[in-house]
């Protein structure tokens, strides 16, 4: 997969890309990625790449023409059509579901203005996904393309090893992951559950299934509307409504 | 503030936090930051920081020891009681509404996991606070503290000039922001807006408030919900919502 950024801060990622499993990635040669400072396709004097907003009111505005000529530049030579990212929080609410999305392509160009807003013609002639990491206000868009870029990268072929595969991870299966416990058995008075010392896997296999549905129904209900319950999976829900109900009443 | 941040690869931060605002914030003495490589805590002899899971699986799993003796050991002398904020899926949603609860600490501490699970023990009974930064999986606790970070920093009093100023963010007020122009008023046959340059703020504000509402309405209903609309803004929705009936029955 080939990236480019577009970003006046280049230097904001390299700590991230250069670090473990995006370094490796990199390394494997599983994506290769390009910083393209959009500065230096500015046409005027001072090379400013903001401007006032037409209305008035606070805050710059990053003009149209360094961004288009920089994106043109990297897509004038390509074969196939890259996704062109713009980072911003008026965007589509980033899952795992788009990480998908985004790792069956073959080249992603990320958009990160800076403390800014982008000018409107940006978004309605030259992107492809508006993509926002969720709802709060940050600097700007790089850590958000960073946040897009470690989801989808890991997601490569060949990226994980075994022992770090993917579909166990919460979000792929639909539902937060159970409890995991390490040794010691008793850490200051607090005990692994006995069911995971017991040896029995079906048991085993069932608690942890059963905890997921737990953690999934107490923290983020919303999350089981999209997940399609198994009728044994609705019955312990059941239990767990039946027994909340009966706390609220006592 | 002080912020202390427990993590493997201190390496993946440096970037992040020393540009741009978070740069001047912490040179303006807005907040101090800290990394505790939680390795240097380990008492076994390869320095393991982790462990294979009790019940079994792939996947390894922190070990609660280091990590309960490196908050001990940087709690041991403050005064204030620190939030210990625990990166991870399973956590409560970040919001903006949560930046500006965690903005109003002296102190926070973020631990960071790394493609592993963290033994229970540690959720239990160490940590105030579990925060996820989005339904998507990543390599690392390490871009959602950043992400943290950035967002409750830029709330702290005088990091932010005038022409940042935060509450006309996205999220602060609520809705999406309206779009932005600057010069070229025409740019490629695309122009600006004829109200925008109109001279006249009244339109220029009641277009503004009613794009912000046009895109809120079209891309993230969900956030209208939360939102105290005027009487105003409800015929104006209003309005949306016929034009989108009768553009479906077409």
């Amino acid at each position: 997969m080939r990236i480019d950024i577009l970003t006046l801060f280049p230097e904001m990622f390299e700590g991230v890309l250069q670090t473990s499993i995006l370094k490796k990635a990199m390394e494997s040669g599983a994506f290769h990625y390009n910083y393209v400072n959009f500065r230096d396709y500015t046409k005027n004097k001072h090379n400013k790449v903001d401007d006032y907003p037409y209305g008035g009111g606070a805050g710059m505005v990053l003009t149209p023409q360094p961004i288009f000529d920089a994106v043109e530049d990297i897509t004038k030579e390509v074969e196939t059509k890259p996704k062109i990212v713009l980072m911003c929080p008026q965007g589509q609410p980033y899952n795992q579901k788009k990480a998908v999305e985004l790792a069956k392509e073959d080249h992603l160009i990320f958009i990160c203005g800076h403390y800014e807003g982008y000018d409107e013609r940006i978004r309605q002639q030259l992107v492809t996904d508006e993509i926002s990491i969720g709802d709060y206000v940050l600097t700007g868009g790089e850590l958000g393309a960073m946040v897009v870029i470690d989801s989808v990268i890991r997601l490569l072929p060949g990226v994980l090893g075994n022992e770090d595969s993917a579909p166990q991870d919460s979000f792929s299966q639909g539902l937060l992951e159970h409890p995991h416990y390490t040794r010691p058995a008793n850490f200051r008075g607090m005990k692994v559950p006995e069911v995971l010392t017991s040896g029995h896997h079906g048991k085993i296999e069932e608690w942890r299934k059963k905890e997921s549905l737990k953690r999934t129904f107490e923290r983020r209900k919303d999350l089981l509307k999209e997940y399609p319950l198994t009728e044994e999976e609705k019955a312990w829900l059941k239990q767990l409504e039946d027994l909340k109900n009966s706390d609220s009443i006592v």
